[in-house]
Parts: C-alpha cells; sequence; structure tokens
C-alpha cells in the first residue's frame, strides 16, 4: 500500500494517536464518543481519545497549517486506529488502515487519480480486474432525487439515505417493502432511480431537462475512468458510503466473489473537512482502506503475499578464527545495500545452513579459512542450489539492490 | 535507523500501544507506573498502560512464542512510547525509539554486533568517528567489586549503584563527597577503580589472583570491537546504564562535545528478561535509541537529514486534452519503480515547474501535444538544470530504482 501511495507521488504524514475527545464529539456525537471509543482522563484531566479514525485528525493538521502548505496537497498515512467494540470477522480493537487523501483540487481528475490508486493497490496484490469491481455514485444526485425530484423533507430524506446505505445487505424484496413504508407512492420511482445503470439511463427516468452539474460530472468521471484504463467501474446510485460526510462523487472497491461479495473499501469527495475549525472550504478527495478486510480478501483468493526475510545473505562462519575477517566482509557487503546475517550459534555448517533456510533467507555463503586468503566467496541460492563465486563487489550485484 | 537495522539480519516486530498495566507493575513498581504513564481503566474494567517501553512486551511475545522460535533471533521495532512527564528538551510525552534485539547468543558476538550496528547508525547519520565515543562496562564486575572486594551490603551496593549511575551528571567533587558519605574509607578504594582505564589496569588495581570471568570476557570485548573496526570504544566502569536491568556488559554511546557531551543511547546484556514470566533464561543482548535525542544531536553537528520528496517526478501537463495520456504514461513509469505525480493544477506551465520545485520532487517533465505524438519525453532535472530526453524504458533507468 505504502509503494502504491508513494508512486502516484503522495508523501507520508503521522501524528499522535491521543486527541481531544472533543474532536471526535463534533463529528460523530457524544454516543459513539462514549461507547465505541477508547476514551479517558489523563492526569492533566483533559480527556483524551485513542483516534477511531484519522480524518479528523487530518482536518486538524491541514486546518493548522493551511496558510504555510502548497496546495495541492497529496498525503498518505498506514496510523493504527482504535475501536472498543466485539471483536469479529472483519473488525478488530485495533487495526490500521492506509489513508490517502489530496486537498486542492476541485474538479474530477482529483477522483481519477485516487480511483486509478484504489484501483493499483488490488492489482498490486494480484486482484485480477474481473474479481472486483469499482463502484461509482454522487452524494449530489441522491439530494437532487430525494429533494427536489421526490420532494422528500429534510428529515425524511435522512430516513432515506440511511435506509439506501444498508441495502446491499438487505434482500430487495424486504428493501423495498421498507421504502414503501417510509415514502409510500414514491417509492417506485425511486427504486427505478436507484437501478439505474448509467447516468442517461438516469437522465431519461428523471425526465427533466434541467440536470445540475453533478450528472455531467459524473458521467465525465466514468468516461475519464475508462481511458486511464479503468474497465470495471460501475454506475451505482445505491452506494452511500456512510451518509454525513461526503458532498460529491463517492466510490467503493467491491469484491464480485458471490460467496463473499462486499466493500472492500472506498471514499469519495468531502470538500466540506474543515468546516469544524471555522476554516473556509478547501476541495477533498480521499479513501482509506484497512488491513482486515483486505487480508480476509486475500486469503480467499489464495494471494496473501508469503512472509519474506528481510535478510538477503546468511554468512556462515567456519571456525572462530575467522569471525572478525566475516564481519568486516559482511560489513563491506553492507554498505553495499546488502541485508547480511552473520552466523552467531557457531554450529556445525550444515546446521548454520538449516537455520537459515527455516528463516527463510534466500542467499547463504561461508567464510572459512580459504575465503579469508582468496577474497572469494561461493554464494548458494537456497532455493535453487544454483551457486556463483565472486568478490564483494560482483556479489553484491547478485544479491543486491541499491 | 531502519536500513541499518535491517542491513544487520534484524527482522521488524512490532506490538499493540496498549498493554496490562501489571506488565509494568511487575518490573518497575506501582509509583512509577502511576505517576509516569498513561494508565486508565477499560469499558471491559481492565487497568491499561499505553506502553512507556518496548522491552516488557518484547519479553511477553519472546514467552507466548519461545517453543515455535527459532533462536537465535534478531529483531528490531521503532514503536513510539508514552510517558506522562512534563515535556523537557530530550523528554517527550510521545516519542520514537529503534529497539534492536538479539536473542539466544550468550558469547560476546551479540554485544559485538549489537555494539557495530549502534556505531554503524552513529556513522550512518554522517557522525565521524572522533566526535563521539563507545563507553563499554559490565555490570558482573561492579557486582564483584562492591560485593566481593568492597564487602558492602546488597542494600549499600544498590545505594552506590545508584550514585555511580548519577556520577555524569555530577561536579567530580561532590561525587566523591556523596560516595564517602555512603562508605566511607572505602571510598578511595571504589574511585580508585572507577577510573581505570582498562582491565588491565583494574585487574592491578584490585590486586587478586581469582577474577571472575566477566574481567577476561570485557577484555575480549575490547579487543573484539577494534578487531571489527570500532576504534572508538573505551572502558568506563562508571558507566551503569540504569541499575536493576542489565546481567553483563553494558555499553553507551556517548557525544564527546565539550559543550553538550552526554549519553545518546545505550544498551546490554540482560539475560535475565523472561523471567517476570516464570520461563527459564534466554541470553539477550539489546539497545534502544530515541529520535529526541538523536535528533538534538544531530542538529548540534548540522547533520539533520534535509526532508526529502518521496516523489521522483512531476509530470507537467500542457492542455487537458493530453491528460489521459499523460496518466497512462505515468501508470507505465509507476510500473517501473518511478514514483510519479502528475500535475491537477491545470496552472500554466511555469507555475507547475514552480510547485514541483517548492514541494522538493527532484525531476519535471511536460507533456504536450508534441510528446504524445513521439512517445519521447525531456526529463528535467531541477537543481542541476541539466535535461535528457527519451522513452520510458530509458528514462525510468535515470529516474529510476528498483
Amino acid at each position: 500500500m505504502r509503494e502504491v501511495a508513494e508512486s502516484f507521488g503522495y508523501e507520508e504524514y503521522n501524528a499522535s494517536i491521543l486527541e481531544p475527545a472533543d474532536l471526535y464529539r463534533a463529528k460523530t456525537g457524544e454516543e459513539i464518543v462514549s461507547n465505541e471509543t477508547y476514551t479517558f482522563t489523563d492526569r492533566g484531566d483533559r480527556e483524551v481519545t485513542l483516534r477511531p479514525e484519522m480524518t479528523p485528525t487530518l482536518a486538524r493538521m491541514i486546518a493548522a497549517k493551511r496558510k504555510e502548505l502548497q496546495f495541492p496537497i497529496r498525503w498518505y498515512s498506514i496510523p493504527n486506529l482504535f475501536r472498543y467494540e466485539k471483536p469479529q470477522r472483519g473488525r478488530l480493537r485495533e487495526h490500521w488502515q492506509l489513508n490517502a487523501d489530496i486537498f486542492g483540487v476541485p474538479g474530477i481528475e482529483a477522483e481519477v487519480e485516487v480511483i486509478s490508486m484504489a484501483s493499483a493497490i488490488m492489482r498490486a496484490f494480484g486482484m485480477k480486474d474481473e474479481n472486483f469491481e469499482v463502484r461509482i455514485s454522487n452524494r449530489a444526485i441522491i439530494n437532487f432525487l430525494l429533494g427536489d425530484v421526490l420532494t422528500l423533507s429534510d428529515d425524511l430524506a435522512h430516513k432515506v439515505s440511511k435506509l439506501i446505505d444498508k441495502k446491499a445487505k438487505m434482500e430487495p424484496h424486504a428493501f423495498a417493502q421498507a421504502l414503501e413504508i417510509l415514502i409510500e407512492n414514491k417509492s417506485e420511482a425511486l427504486l427505478s432511480f436507484l437501478g439505474a445503470k448509467s447516468i442517461a439511463e438516469l437522465g431519461k427516468l428523471i425526465g427533466q431537462k434541467m440536470l445540475p452539474d453533478a450528472f455531467a460530472t459524473t458521467e465525465k468521471l466514468m468516461e475519464r475512468l475508462k481511458a486511464v484504463g479503468i474497465q470495471n467501474a460501475v454506475f451505482d446510485l445505491s452506494l452511500m458510503r456512510g451518509f454525513d460526510y461526503y458532498t460529491g462523487p463517492v466510490f467503493e472497491v467491491f469484491d464480485k466473489n458471490p460467496e463473499n461479495s462486499r466493500s472492500v473499501f472506498g471514499g469519495g469527495r468531502y470538500d466540506d473537512l474543515l468546516d469544524i475549525f471555522g476554516e473556509a472550504k478547501v476541495p477533498a478527495v480521499g479513501f482509506g482502506a484497512g488491513d482486515v478486510i483486505l487480508r480476509d480478501l486475500l486469503e480467499t483468493y489464495n494471494l496473501l503475499p508469503e512472509a519474506k526475510s528481510a535478510t538477503d545473505l546468511y554468512l556462515c562462519v567456519i571456525g572462530d578464527e575467522t569471525r572478525s575477517y566475516a564481519e568486516q566482509f559482511a560489513d563491506k557487503l553492507r554498505a553495499k545495500g546488502v541485508n547480511v546475517a552473520v552466523d552467531l550459534t557457531k554450529k556445525k555448517v550444515g546446521d548454520q545452513i538449516r537455520y537459515a533456510d527455516k528463516k527463510k533467507i534466500p542467499f547463504i555463503a561461508c567464510i572459512g579459512e580459504e575465503e579469508m586468503k582468496t577474497g572469494q566467496l561461493k554464494v548458494k541460492n537456497l532455493k535453487t542450489g544454483e551457486e556463483q563465486s565472486g568478490t564483494i563487489d560482483s556479489l553484491a550485484g547478485l544479491l543486491g539492490k541499491k
């Protein structure tokens, strides 16, 4: 995740895990802070919370420095987040989450980039385009449909939003019933809107001539995604991604596995971010990708990366009189960017090699009297069995990085 | 720090920041847990602490898995640690600290390796060997001097240890006085012991024929350090590194700057680590290096690394019709390991370049109609002004990594 984020030009930020509890009260409400977070009073009588999400912290940081910062800003972080809730599949009390955000870009170029990055993360883990889709919606369109087209009151529109947010987890029949209880004879129209497969189809269903900009914007976004190679993007108006937060396009990476179909991660545009600090708006698009659901997904597709050793070479030492030489030899390889562990077990060479193999270190070499005389080393690849002799300079290339 | 640790074959581990408060009570006592840590009761009525140090967590992890683990184990982590204390120069409420530890090596090879790594960290930051020294002592020798040679009671020996631990921060005269109050006519002998510049000199001062193994071990350690190129190691018996913890050799990297002389970081052998979990001993050597003191040190020597952009190339976009092409071009470079940010400002090219320069991105290139036709790009190094033209394949090498 880090590699992909940096490949798109995103810079890492970090912050303390402790925040004033009020930071979350303002946005998520008293109840959630009291019941679902780790909140406590410190020795200085401050109420503090272990961050349950990164966005309020990010907003605080951007608000504090907005005059010094050069916009657009591309930032990412992979923080640990804490929620006091019953641990279950997909949800743990502590988890890690990639947060990638871009500030200062009002146009859909920002969405194209962020969705490209989300897609690139799936591909980087080996996921095939046909196994997932990128669902796209726009909060401004939903607001227009509920408020202007169906003329629902704010309160009713909010309730309907909440219901739509739960649609993916309900039987179609149960959803239709619940919708009818809420908005009666308007439910059929809304159901047809939610079923629209494209902006053009939705436009026809509405039948109005004057549509808000969000329609054209979303159509353009769908086109631009195809143009940059995101062929699995689909328009899906029933996508809400929560309901209080976003102001424009929202998206979600969705696992199409029929036995396990669900949202993997997502995000969207939230231009009102800095409101809670009384600051003027800053255009913002971002997404979060948690480690727990991603891990479950990769396990399902048998794509979980194998644990690799950070060590390149295990240097076996034959006889204690060659130890200092081996250690200095190792230092010279380290200076060339090779990660080298020197044997300290003093066991038989066979045992030293077995140890390296168990630690999944890819290469081994032995240092004895002969190697001390010649300065030549024989390096063995433990997986393929291939051997290669050389000096420090030629070996660094074989093992090598940097 | 991460690069150096991995170059020595150390593998990263991690853990939650929350631990049961009892984990620290067992080792550091009720008072410290209550007064100097962030400790609170969670919603499940558990008393939990934000870790003030990593070693108890590490001990817990090793104890829980010792039967499955392949010893020796080389592990490192760079955790954040929390202490509730008045923030001041060198001490903050949250700081980050490298912890590197090796388990399962009873001989001084472990000390040689860990001290080499500590030294390599100083060198990696640009510190010159003549500006710092590596002080070496051995807790077993101090215990022998206080108990066997000076025949102090355990209680008195403990008080004297505490006093020696403060020696570096006291005037020599004040230290001698305080020592005399504690142990009267034995203070002169102890002062001479503490002044010994080598094990040989100390041996002569003691004048006994039968010295414990720790003497030979420490002498051998000093020799081996010289043999692997650590020329600035010095024997200094007054080095304590705390007083309850270590069981053998201890060391410390010390800043020799006369205006700022102080310990930068250090560690030692603590073979009794797993005692608190009722597990048998495991030989262990490790050290910790905090970010705050290291940062102060590097500032003093003007060695603080300049903030570098993680982005290699800023791709300026001339005209919106080339945008999709630019984004796909960027994707191809990303696949070759180049980190590319594509311009989304839609400003004039001059402004795009100025933005890249302010963000300290080293290279820029522009994509317009011409580049779309030829597939050739002109890359400019913003620092040197050098320009180079090429295709994706040839440019990836220039900008490149992986």
